[in-house]
């Protein structure tokens, strides 16, 4: 199956209690497109970059199956860069510096072979930007997933709201899933959530794992327990990758499907925090995929045995 | 087998965003009692209350499997009062009453017939009372499991230390796993708690569920996802009544037995948190408690299918 992936690639330079990264590659696409991308292939990709933008790191994308035809190199200019700063616990963070560059006026054009997807994944951009990729494709792909954060809640609300009832799949944190709903309660938020549009919500909850709602039901995927965390960038955007990943190459949106796409994209994520930006995406084997899908079923199953 | 229990009597009063549940009888001991009532019998049940506690009540434990040799009746005296404010999200609490009365110089007293239990669960009481109940049973249980709170941490850490030497399992929540262990990761905190005694760390984190350690092994059990919780009063102790009663029905300290004891115990806190205090927990059928085992089952399960 096809699946159209778009969002930010781009620099990102981070600190964590353990370390600093330097000024490595990251951004929402490129994240999403090298987990999905050990799922279904090929994986398409729209997105901007600037001048300064390693051609290698490009050239390895394509290698692992991602067709970068989408991707537009702006001459003269600079790739988004973004600098942050985690917090002793890892579940926070401060932006220190934030250069939109290629992104601030980044208007996405979609090749003509982008413009008949089976799925859909529209990374974290705004909703304009992901409202313009709908629009470029005419016939409706089989599932529309969409992950967006609380400056695009806060800051255009009208447009945000206009994209989410396009959408067959919203996913978003547990923070922001209140705010949108306005409720403390997330059962509550993803009832609203549905009322917008989106037939199913997912809302990640970090170290808690995440919660699927859809079809009347309810599934609870476990968060890894882990010693230590070392960067968190990118978790979400390798979870939203695996899980569309997994769903184009079993095309299949069923909710038991969903269930196993969220344990595929919590596996991905469970990776990609191992190391600095997307460097352990990089050196997954198959098997490392395979084995850790069965340490979250033996985590998280259990017989009902009564006397 | 033999369960024994040591918790508080008391009289409860509760404020929730959904209203006042006026002065009701509730206590540790007596959420324990009546929740691992549903699961073994006799519960020997240990603790104090006043000369205004009233007879009726203690009728109904008794009706329901639970020996109250061990509760004394102070004459003369006032039970233990707490009253309590739930905020707007039903996770934190302000106390604005607490009136230790009987509970103040509770010596625990086992009964002969006490004095040999095959499971012993130690409620949230001062380590000192705890203790206190170990000495008076001359032959190790084959398990005893303690809750304890924020309190004892800050305020008896000596004395706290010395009884957790003692046990096989510690019941406690996420922010005092991590003041215990002196970590934010749980993980790291279930390690030295590991390393002060106990075989088995049970962590709970409320509508996130409950992390089970021991064994070299981990296992997660979901929260189930609620609309509205009504009043999360004796929830922790719901939970370790399930959890302790299975146990001692089942007779097998085993892990993959501790995970199921898990889902029990989380089956009985998901039915105390829908009325106020104990009202919930009196009123269950032996069907209501396996239908949602089902539904955390159902909750938790999937299956892996890679094509």
């Amino acid at each position: 199956m096809n699946l159209l992936t778009v969002g930010s690639v781009a620099f990102d330079e981070i600190e964590t209690p353990f370390g600093r990264s330097g000024r490595i590659v990251g951004g929402a696409g490129l994240y999403i497109a090298l987990s999905a991308a050990y799922h279904t292939q090929p994986v398409q990709l729209v997105s901007v970059v600037g001048e300064d933008f390693p051609a290698d790191v490009l050239e390895e994308l394509q290698r692992r199956g991602i067709d970068i035809a989408g991707v537009q190199r702006k001459a003269g200019r600079k790739t988004f860069y973004w600098k942050g700063r985690y917090h002793e616990d890892l579940n926070t963070r401060d932006s220190l510096v934030t250069e939109l560059n290629v992104l601030g006026d980044f208007e996405p054009y979609l090749p003509d072979h982008f413009r008949r997807p089976d799925y859909l994944m529209l990374g974290n951009l705004s909703p304009q930007v992901q409202l313009s990729v709908i629009e470029q494709i005419p016939q409706r792909p089989r599932m529309v997933a969409l992950d967006t954060m609380n400056f695009w809640i806060d800051n255009t609300p009208n447009e945000l709201r206009e994209v989410i009832s396009k959408i067959d799949l919203l996913i978003i944190n547990d923070e922001e899933a209140r705010m949108l709903g306005r409720t403390p309660s997330l059962v509550k938020a993803a009832q609203a959530i549905h009322e917008m549009g989106p037939e199913y919500v997912i809302i990640k909850k970090g170290e808690h794992g995440a919660l699927l709602f859809g079809d009347g039901e309810v599934f609870v995927a476990p968060g890894l327990p882990l010693e230590e965390v070392f960067d968190p960038t990118g978790a979400g955007d390798s979870f939203a990758g695996g899980l569309i990943g997994y769903i184009a190459r079993t095309d299949d949106t069923s909710f038991d499907n969903l269930k196993r796409a969220v344990i595929v994209g919590s596996v991905m994520a469970s990776f990609c925090i191992e190391k600095f930006g997307p460097q352990r995406l990089l050196e997954l084997a198959p098997e490392d995929i395979l084995r850790r899908q069965e340490v979250f079923k033996k985590l998280s199953h259990f017989d009902i045995i009564y006397h």
